[in-house]
């Protein structure tokens, strides 16, 4: 009876197929995986946190238990201010359930059907579903190793604004690119604010990675470059995740942007969970007041760093010449380009018979606009040994494919 | 620039005019508010929590601190199971960020722009919103001393289906209905139970008062009358939120119904939310598996009784003979129905001078729907000292008001 009353959007949704491929390799015994985009536990700041949550309820609790503000918390405003070294007003940050959480009440407060979101191809296939559910279409363009490829941008949001269709926004991850690994230059970052400034077309920056540097220089965030060289607060909205530097079960994010969007994505969040999680709110804001973070981002860098050298050292010595990659100096996934006939969909089936499972590139790309040639890994979850006897394994899988 | 590319939904949505109206009220020292739905933060099991959080974080942090199903906690869906007595597969149960959370998933997986949701007249704002965003048209049923009115449901669907509309589900608060403190008889529940079955209508009822009954004998959930009564686990999709037991800051609620509409339900929560915190989950299941729930439910309701209590006797006793009020055995609110000619709205601005609050009624009716000549007085918030003077207060403004 139920499935006759469901609505459209709900018939027609695509589920993650990234969950349904890592539930299919799940229970082989002696998996190396480099599929999922899960932080290591070992990262995880128990100890600290133990004693946060036990002090947060026993000092704050007849607060913190309460029914909080559908803004966020005001102290966790406040510590996020001083950790990035902003002096914005608390109207334009919005606490949200997680970064998805964020990147939905933008979609919702911005997207009626048939509009237009740019994505970068390959993309987050956690975005893009979502943004699919909403309504979207999704206009991807193609990413270089600089990132958004830009002359690509510029002739999608003509053609596009030729068919008479609205952009939304531009959806990018400029760090660490989920699932390219691909960091976006310098250069790369300022002309893309600068061309959205010309044009109004708003960005939604994800960062889940960027403070997941393991070397190199960090690069300003293009929220930071609008700010400080174009003194705009409105175009961007960043996201920042406390996901990967914290822990994905607090459920934790932060939105950055324009008032008039960061008070209509309140009102979503008003009326889809009232409020984000008080208790994990304020045990983020007294680990940030404590100035625990910056330690703790160093224990996290110093502790991933020799999972990315096993990588690229691994890729390097067993991967066919002819095979392509990214070289990441941070965030969880590199990034592979097989020859152009090689199906990774294909490579995939023949690696879980060897107990090896990966992504395969083709999920991070919008429906009927797939390429086949590519798989993502992830280096954060396998040990350093696995990782090495896993790409080896994998090295031999390729050279044997057309065999 | 941003106000241009709102979507429509968003422009039109509306906002919580309860929480305008009690901020409007907020700073007003000596204030007695009957306004908010706020649990006494005196009630928050706090010792027991803050150290359930510790240990959980200490001995489970590898697990709950990382991503959790989006279904739910398995360990928490067991505890539930018992605590309810049901044996239902986990497939038919959804943890989720609060009771609106659920709400709100429902609604999305059923509701098409046009769609009719029927809702009881008053109802919970909160929810009436939502439906709204989700572009539900929203009929409303009045109700009488027993509940829904059944005869006027009977001809509102008759109405709408003729009209050729898809009813999408009955929306209703059987256990001290938020706002008019009702709760349906037993013969209401299962009439209701049974035409919604003779029609084929879901049923979303929202529970997240029932536990708290302070005197009289507990009626059996819509839910369990249709698994107990009619064998049928579907036609019901029962929400109970933990915010009025456990602390509404965890944001932590669940529900039982159809698989398939579970499934889809989750579908949109991992687009939305990916899971629910995974901590306050774990936290939940450790209160309900060590026992904690009865006695702690028992000491809230000796908590609450007297607050109940001194709201029953302040109206007998101040308020004119041609007021009609509800008497509730639970809950947190009381109903109050004044003359006709009366308008609450004009009371409410009265009283306000006098450093009194509460919600005019009309807030709780869709809009163009409204009756005027109505309040909710929420009990749990002021002291029965304050319940007291300030019902006193407002009998005097209301036999004034004609003056």
């Amino acid at each position: 009876m139920i499935s006759e009353k469901l609505s459209q959007a709900t018939r027609n949704m695509q589920s993650s197929m990234i969950r349904e491929l890592v539930s299919s390799t799940r229970d082989i015994p002696g998996l190396i995986s480099f599929a999922g985009g899960f932080p290591s536990p070992k990262t995880f700041p128990r100890e600290t946190l133990g004693r946060l949550y036990a002090n947060v309820i026993e000092n704050e609790g007849e607060c913190v238990l309460q029914y909080g503000a559908s803004e966020g918390d005001n102290m966790l405003k406040e510590e996020l201010l001083k950790w990035e070294g902003y002096s914005l007003p608390h109207e334009q940050i919005l606490i949200t359930a997680g970064a998805t959480n964020a990147i939905f009440y933008m979609t919702l407060a911005l997207v009626e059907k048939g509009d237009v979101i740019i994505c970068e191809a390959p993309s987050f296939l956690g975005s893009l579903v979502a943004f699919d559910a909403v309504g979207a279409e999704l206009i991807p363009v193609d990413l270089d190793r600089e990132g958004i490829d830009l002359a690509g941008l510029q002739s999608a949001v003509q053609k596009v604004t030729a068919e008479g269709k609205k952009i939304k926004f531009i959806y990018t991850i400029p760090d660490f690119h989920n699932p390219s690994g691909i960091t976006m230059s310098y250069q790369r970052r300022r002309d893309l604010v600068k061309y959205a400034l010309s044009m109004q077309i708003p960005i939604l920056e994800d960062n889940p990675y960027s403070r997941l540097r393991f070397s190199g220089t960090a690069l300003p965030t293009l929220f930071r470059i609008a700010h400080d060289e174009f003194q705009n607060t409105e175009i961007v909205t960043e996201i920042v995740s406390f996901s990967k530097i914290l822990g994905p079960g607090m459920r934790l994010a932060f939105a950055k942007g324009s008032p008039i969007l960061i008070e209509r994505m309140c009102s979503w969040q008003q009326k889809i969970n009232i409020a984000p999680d008080n208790i994990s709110q304020r045990v983020a804001a007294r680990f940030l007041a404590e100035g625990h973070m910056g330690p703790h981002l160093e224990k996290i860098c110093s502790f991933y760093a020799p999972y990315l050298e096993a990588m690229l050292t691994a890729m390097s010595r067993y991967l066919p010449p002819y095979v392509q990659y990214t070289k990441p100096e941070g965030g969880i996934f590199t990034w592979v380009w097989l020859p152009e006939d090689m199906s990774a969909d294909e490579l995939f089936e023949r690696a879980k018979a060897e107990k090896i499972s990966f992504i395969p590139g083709s999920k991070f790309y919008p429906v009927g606009k797939e390429k086949f040639n590519c798989l993502r890994l992830n280096f954060t979850f396998s040990t350093p040994e696995q990782i090495e006897q896993g790409i080896k394994s994998l090295g031999k899988l390729i050279s044997d494919f057309y065999a």
